[in-house]
C-alpha cells in the first residue's frame, strides 16, 4: 500500500509521500514514490505513484526515457500541465494493457502536479483507467493509496489560503494517522515544498524511520488528540435518560 | 453503507450504530441496525448489522422466530455468547446461500454481544464467512462497515478500564468522523450501554438527525481539532533544509 497527498494552495503545492512497497506482508521494500522532473526557470512537474510497483515503475521510466531520448511528447516540452496528465494517463494504460493474469491488480495511480512558466500551479490525480481530476476551491488536495485515515485532518485545516508551513505540518499529521492505522504505509517520508513561481524543486526533505520529526510529530499529535478529547463538553446522559421528567 | 461499533470496557459494554441504508445514493432509508434479546436477569443479548439490507433482515428475522416458537436453539436458550454467535454465523451463511446473481453482494457481518447469568460480558464480530473474532485486552472494540475514518480516535482512548461515558463519548465522535467523511452513514445515531452484570437493556438512547446533542459533539470535536492541530509545534524546515549549516 501507499499514501501520497498534494495540497494546492494559493502559495504553491505541498506534496508528502511514503516509501513502504509490499508485496503481501513479508515482501516489504523502501521505494520513493516522488519524481520530479524539471527545467530551471522553465517548469518545475513533480510525480508521486501508488499501485502496482512494476506498473508504476514502468511508468516512470518510460517518462524518463521520453525526456532522455528528448522524444516529441515529453514532460519536459509539453505544452501545459493537462497534456502532461493526459500522456501520463496514457502510459499508464499502455503499460497496464501489457501484463495480465495470475490475479494480479495490475493497476497505478498517479498525481502529477506542477507548474509551467507563464501558467498557473495545477494539479492531477491520474486514474488507472487514464482519465484524470484535478484540485477545486473546495478540494484543495488529492489524494493516492491509502486515503482514509488521513483524510479527516486535511478536510479540517486546508484552505487555500493556508501557509506552505501548515500545509506541510497537516501532510504529515496525515501520514502519521494513516501509518498508525495501516502498517504498509511507512517511511523514509518525502516532503516536496513548491512555492509557486520558483519553478524550481529545492524544497525536497526527506524523514528516515529513526527521525525525531517523525516521532515529534506522531507524539505531540497523539497527546493533542487525547487532550482535545478529553476536553470535551460531557453528554448529560441522566437527562438523555429520563427527558419526560422535565416534560412532567 | 453502515458503521456499527462495540466497545468492551470491565464496566460492560457500548454499543453504538448508524440507521442508514442505501441501494445507490437515490435510494436512501433509515433502518434500526440495532436490535436486543433480553430475558431479564438471565441474558441480555445485543445484535448490530452490516451488509445487503435483505440478508440483515433475514437473519435478525430468523433470530426472531426461532425466540418466538422457541426453537431447541435460541439466543434466549443457548449456553454461552460464542454458541450465539456461531448460531449467528450460521443463519447468515444459509440466508445469503439463498440468493446470488444479478452482480449484487450480498455479504452481511454482524456484532453479537451481552451477557447471560454467571458469565463473563463479550463481544463477538460474526463475518459473512460465518465465522467470528472476539476483543482483547489489546483490541478492547470491534467494527463492523465503513469503519477506518472512526477507527484512529477508538485506538487513542479506549482502554480496559475506559468508564463507561468515555466509551459513550468516543463511540459518538467515532461516529460523528464516520459520518463527516462518508454520506451514506447517517442518523438516526442509536447507544446502548450494557453495564456488567445488570443482565438488562434499560439504558438505550437515539439521536435523531436534528438532535442537538449530535451538533454539539460534531461543532466541539471540529473546533478541538483545529485547536490540537495550531496548538502542535512548528517544524523548523530551515534546520532541515540546511542540516549541514550546523556540521560545518
Amino acid at each position: 500500500m501507499t499514501y501520497c497527498v498534494a495540497i494546492k494552495i494559493d502559495a504553491g503545492i505541498c506534496y508528502a509521500s511514503d516509501s513502504r512497497t509490499n508485496a503481501g506482508v513479508d515482501n516489504i521494500s523502501t521505494y520513493s514514490k516522488m519524481f520530479t522532473f524539471s527545467e530551471p526557470n522553465n517548469r518545475q512537474i513533480t510525480v508521486l505513484s501508488a499501485g502496482n510497483l512494476a506498473t508504476t515503475q514502468a511508468v516512470i521510466g518510460q517518462i524518463k526515457r521520453d525526456v532522455k531520448r528528448s522524444a516529441k511528447e515529453n514532460v519536459l516540452t509539453m505544452d501545459s500541465l493537462e497534456e502532461i496528465a493526459e500522456y501520463v494517463g496514457q502510459i499508464n494504460i499502455a503499460q497496464q494493457e501489457r501484463h495480465s493474469g495470475g490475479n494480479v491488480n495490475y493497476a497505478a495511480t498517479f498525481i502529477v502536479g506542477g507548474q509551467i512558466i507563464g501558467q498557473k500551479h495545477q494539479v492531477f490525480l491520474v486514474y488507472s483507467a487514464g482519465n484524470y481530476i484535478t484540485t477545486s476551491k473546495d478540494t484543495p488536495y488529492l489524494q493516492i493509496g491509502e486515503s482514509k485515515y488521513g483524510k479527516p485532518i486535511l478536510d479540517r485545516i486546508i484552505a487555500s489560503d493556508t501557509t506552505m508551513e501548515t500545509a506541510a505540518r497537516c501532510a504529515l499529521v496525515s501520514m502519521d494517522s494513516t501509518m498508525r492505522s495501516n502498517l504498509t504505509v511507512g517511511p523514509p517520508i518525502e516532503v516536496l515544498m513548491y512555492e509557486r513561481d520558483s519553478l524550481s524543486d529545492s524544497s525536497r526533505f526527506r524523514f528516515e524511520e529513526d527521525s525525531d520529526h517523525l516521532r515529534q510529530i506522531h507524539s505531540s499529535w497523539d497527546a493533542k488528540l487525547k487532550e482535545a478529547f478529553n476536553s470535551m463538553p460531557g453528554i448529560d446522559w441522566e437527562e438523555l435518560r429520563y427527558p419526560s421528567a422535565d416534560a412532567g
